[in-house]
């Protein structure tokens, strides 16, 4: 499994699959099944993804809001930063993230890279700064010798380029659904083949679609219906605004990253508001403000079974040892 | 690494090991190197302890507040369980609880299976029942495959059992402490070495002490000092009466488990309570109230030094793979 992340992308066979393939003509695409990381930046990367020294008072990692036992969420509406702060949305899985063409619900990020700071800095989640953090990161021997594969050592470049690499390897491919893509027609069911089609009729994936089953573009929340007034009437707050925090545009309000649906099956609760407690609260819900159409019960169900089928195989973790003891 | 966890006790050469060594007669004994425990109970216990499912609404599993990647800590004063409740008590370390003689800080659980009910019940905690938990893990193909190595399938003791048999294998044998237990002595620096002398002659040897460096006695918070008329007016909770509350003797109260130090050096906030932020500050307050001695600001940086040999090896902790999908 390792061996995943290292290897060289064989890119002919998939070439020649591609070729002989039909299904890959279809709008959603099979995940790579190997990624060429560098193995170093990715071991490094994993202890800075699970170092709470970034954080100010040594208590918040990456990994507390974004849990690898839990697909890579905290399963909570909203997460706790330092000192008890409740966030303004709920963290996204950083499993796949690195296919999203854009960081944060609101996309302010182009890059996993850039991504980094964000949480860093925000004084409701890890409340810290590069110079602090980078200050603690200096007393470590072991991190000064782990830096010595940047030439320039311990940056903040040098740091988000580390997390970054390790969370590009933080990616589940060969789903069933990927595996029928390629061509093995019976490794879903016939139930779950009927829901990627009534996916595709209902128009879910006019938004879902790509390698990352969304993740490439903006979308209003509340295309067909007003999400904000008919759902969460009296409660909207900055973040309900979205892509237009970032632009000002008038016509981005309430425009957020579409969310890619490959762990949706794993990764509730819903929405940049973790609003919708299940898999069926969030169909319902598209059905109504984004699709603004009525599915029966049986077809949202048989969309589901769909949903369950593209979580794909998670990179083994090993659980980085001591990386709290100043050493 | 794994094998550590499957293969018998090598007693013989133990024997024959603390025969030839005196250092074995120290107050404190070295961790085994090896536990006989059921490979297939430590995987269903895996499983079971990142089990959401295990909590009401499926928000919380055991590793929420006990994150294998943070020594078993979530390092929080209080942790916080569903619907955002905040605990009452500091979430203690998983690791090496399995050598504790008694279960949470007021001991009121005698074994790790007998343990796993109380988080479960607690409203602020999973806020479940047995009932529910069990129906919920019926559902899943998955979980009826895996408890098929109990006669009697998917009941509250074989969960309690597998999770307890999981949490067994969390221990973290080998440290550079227990090398020199066992006869290297430069296995730890002369500094250390002083801290441990200093750590015997000030007397912390009294409570932290044999296999875990603690756990294995109740003391009272505040010997030499009343901690909480003079630490903590004003502020006291049922939480602070300790055994108290389990015995109703007012002999008891204020009397707590003392904790192991074996991962003291990995997982603030400290005490019951959470107050002290650092190991120093906690250094400092058991001079105060446990002791009642002034120590050297050098002295005390010795006894840290000592207490940061003593985290050994952790088991290598594969993350358990889709446990939260429905299937």
């Amino acid at each position: 499994m390792k061996a995943r992340c290292v290897a060289v992308v064989v890119s002919m066979i998939y070439s020649a699959m591609l070729a002989a393939n039909p299904s890959l003509d279809e709008p959603i695409k099979p995940l790579p099944l190997q990624l060429d990381l560098d193995p170093k930046k990715v071991e490094l990367g994993r202890m800075l993804f699970h170092e709470t020294r970034l954080s100010a008072d040594d208590s918040i990692s990456c990994s507390t809001c974004h849990r690898l036992d839990q697909a890579g969420t905290d399963r909570q509406r909203v997460s706790t930063g330092i000192n008890g702060h409740r966030g303004a949305v709920n963290s996204p899985t950083v499993f796949n993230s690195g296919f999203n063409f854009r960081q944060f619900w609101d996309g302010r990020a182009r890059t996993l890279e850039e991504q980094v700071a964000g949480p860093l800095h925000n004084p409701k989640e890890m409340g810290s700064n590069w110079t602090q953090a980078i200050e603690k990161l200096k007393l470590s021997d072991r991190y000064r010798e782990f830096f010595r594969i940047y030439p320039d050592g311990i940056t903040a470049k040098n740091i988000s380029n580390a997390i970054a690499t390790f969370e590009r390897s933080l990616y589940t491919p060969n789903s069933r659904f990927d595996q029928y893509l390629r061509g093995r027609t019976n490794a879903i069911t016939a139930e779950e083949e009927r829901g990627y089609k009534l996916f595709k009729s209902f128009g879910c994936i006019s938004c879902h679609q790509g390698v990352n089953v969304g993740g490439n573009m903006f979308q209003k929340f509340g295309v067909m219906k007003d999400y904000f007034k008919y759902r969460r009437s009296g409660n909207i707050n900055e973040a309900d605004y979205g892509r237009y925090n970032v632009t000002r545009n008038e016509s981005d309000k309430h425009y957020f990253k579409v969310p890619s649906l490959r762990l949706v099956a794993l990764t509730p609760p819903y929405f940049h508001d973790g609003s919708a407690k299940t898999l069926r609260e969030a169909v319902d819900v598209m059905f109504e403000f984004q699709l603004g159409r009525i599915g029966s019960d049986d077809e949202k169900e048989a969309i589901i079974k769909f949903l369950k089928s593209l979580p794909g195989e998670f990179p083994e973790q090993g659980m980085p040892r001591l990386s709290n003891v100043q050493e």
